[in-house]
């Protein structure tokens, strides 16, 4: 008898952070080792605003994913833009990253007012480039997703060609608006498939599991782990996968973002195989990526097998998700 | 011109961890600088549950606070007691405090079901023994102390010649509820008068900010402050200073408990002058104990002068609420 197994084909990772220099070599490999392809996040210091950062980063991401079948897609950090800017750079670009000014790590050269970006926003819907949002507000913690929800209907009924990803949802509200906006798409992370409020802080205090946007309530949690088990057709996984060294967490001011990638594949096929929807994953984790963002990632199988495994308690100085937890799902081989 | 000064009369803290052995001797004596008695929490482990623990703890609480005119004020950790325990327990304790089972720190031998503890209950209302309680359930981390509130009202209801001390409120229906039965009393701490979970967990993770009940929304600790700044005659200022080794609180699993008794008064003092109601603060940090508890502590004046001092980064190995930050007022002498 043979254990159970599983197949994925060239899953995607639309939200990933993988930093620069030594963090970038260290974690980069461990996305790629797995994944197809993946949207690399521009909020770097300073941010990716321009062809010549874009260029060096794009080349120091494939240098540390060289060997692997991954495809970086890159983003740019939203500032004002001119079309000939934004023409330099459209084919090398997934989207365009909207980061509200200080709402999350490195976003303090951020947006500080929408009418900034008006002329950019016009000119990425007439070139049909992407926009990617951190959808918050500086309001009180747990509202600023929900208070963020006008931006992005406004956004979408005055850029209706304008396709907007609203990035690592955490809100039933937000899930919500997939249905209302046909120009409204989103990502969602493992953790908030998973965790609520109550696994940060109801017990003792987890930093390991402190991100931004904040895990929310026990109804937010169940409404996006429906849409994701249904693999609702404009939702795609994106990880947020963001990692810190552990003396930059466990302190006095933990820094948000939780590290999932090595391990995310493996939860998110127990996650939907204990949920009855393991025909839906394909889809969640690949298809609809494929399909909303216009991406044909290279051609890469990943088998999963039923054995058994342990979460590795760290990578270099990096802490991921549930360090030391058991796995019932482990990569068996990806070719 | 000299500086402006405050004073205070016998401030009491109705709420304090003072802990065992060398974290006792060391706190104990920055309480008792200061404060002129405080309500001393039986959650040791094992807990304050018998008249020879509550013997020995009472004679290392007062070893730990010799010279300094400071009345501990012991409390038993609730559960099932005979009428002859209580009878011989009754004039060396201020209340019986009751933790639900596994809600807070050293909380897992606490009450599990509150039929357990009926005869108690009854006991202690014919007997005229204060109750405490630690007012949370084991629902959603925000939704635990709403929760609780309906067991309030029902006991308050049951036994409505039992004193009941509904320990730091942090909800605006916690603070509402004090105006609806005559026996309900509530102590607040000083950091649910100034933060909310932005404070926590808004920016970066701050673990020295996390305790339980977790603070709660602008608007909770709006309602809270109104109460203290008018010095509500059923609230009395009780800090739930709660100290822990920096190694853990910053750390993958951080205790709950924020240490503030050795800058309480002088924050307090800060935070009523800002608010104009300099005037409450007395009634807020003293009478109202006095009244409430029916207590008589040692006479003790504290001369606070407006030179400005930092709050120290460290107390041993505890980290105090606010390292590092600036007082507006400083304890000049204490007599």
């Amino acid at each position: 008898m043979t254990n159970p197994t599983c197949f994925l084909h060239s899953p995607l990772d639309m939200h990933i952070h993988f930093r620069e220099g030594d963090m970038l070599r260290r974690v980069a490999p461990l996305s790629a080792r797995t994944f197809a392809g993946g949207v690399i996040m521009p909020n770097l210091v300073p941010p990716v605003d321009d062809f010549g950062r874009l260029e060096r980063y794009a080349a120091e991401v494939r240098t540390a994913v060289a060997g692997h079948a991954f495809e970086p897609y890159m983003t740019l950090f939203m500032r004002p833009y001119t079309e000939k800017e934004l023409a330099s750079m459209k084919d090398r670009i997934i989207g365009v990253k909207l980061y509200p000014e200080g709402v999350t790590t490195h976003s303090d050269t951020g947006v500080g007012n929408l009418r900034d970006v008006e002329d950019t926003l016009a000119s990425m819907e007439e070139m049909g480039i992407r926009l990617m949002v951190h959808g918050e507000t500086s309001d009180f913690v747990l509202d600023r997703e929900r208070a963020f929800l006008p931006v992005y209907e406004d956004l979408a009924a005055r850029f209706p060609r304008l396709d907007i990803v609203m990035e690592h949802i955490t809100t039933l509200e937000a899930a919500a608006l997939l249905d209302r906006h046909e120009n409204l798409y989103a990502t969602v992370t493992l953790q908030h498939l998973l965790i609520t409020l109550d696994d940060v802080a109801g017990g003792l205090l987890n930093p390991h599991l402190f991100c931004k946007p904040i895990a929310k309530r026990p109804e937010d949690r169940d409404a996006l782990l429906a849409r994701a088990l249904e693999a609702h057709p404009k939702l795609a996984f994106g990880s947020d996968s963001a990692p810190h060294p552990v003396d930059r967490k466990e302190c006095a001011g933990c820094a948000a973002g939780v590290f999932t990638a090595p391990v995310a594949l493996q939860m998110l096929v127990g996650l939907f195989e204990e949920n009855g929807a393991l025909d839906q994953l394909q889809a969640f984790v690949s298809d609809n990526a494929q399909r909303i963002y216009g991406v044909a990632p290279p051609e890469k199988t990943v088998v999963f097998e039923k054995t058994g495994a342990v979460i590795p308690e760290r990578y270099g100085d990096v802490i991921p998700m549930y360090p030391g937890r058991k796995l019932d799902w482990t990569v068996a081989d990806v070719h």
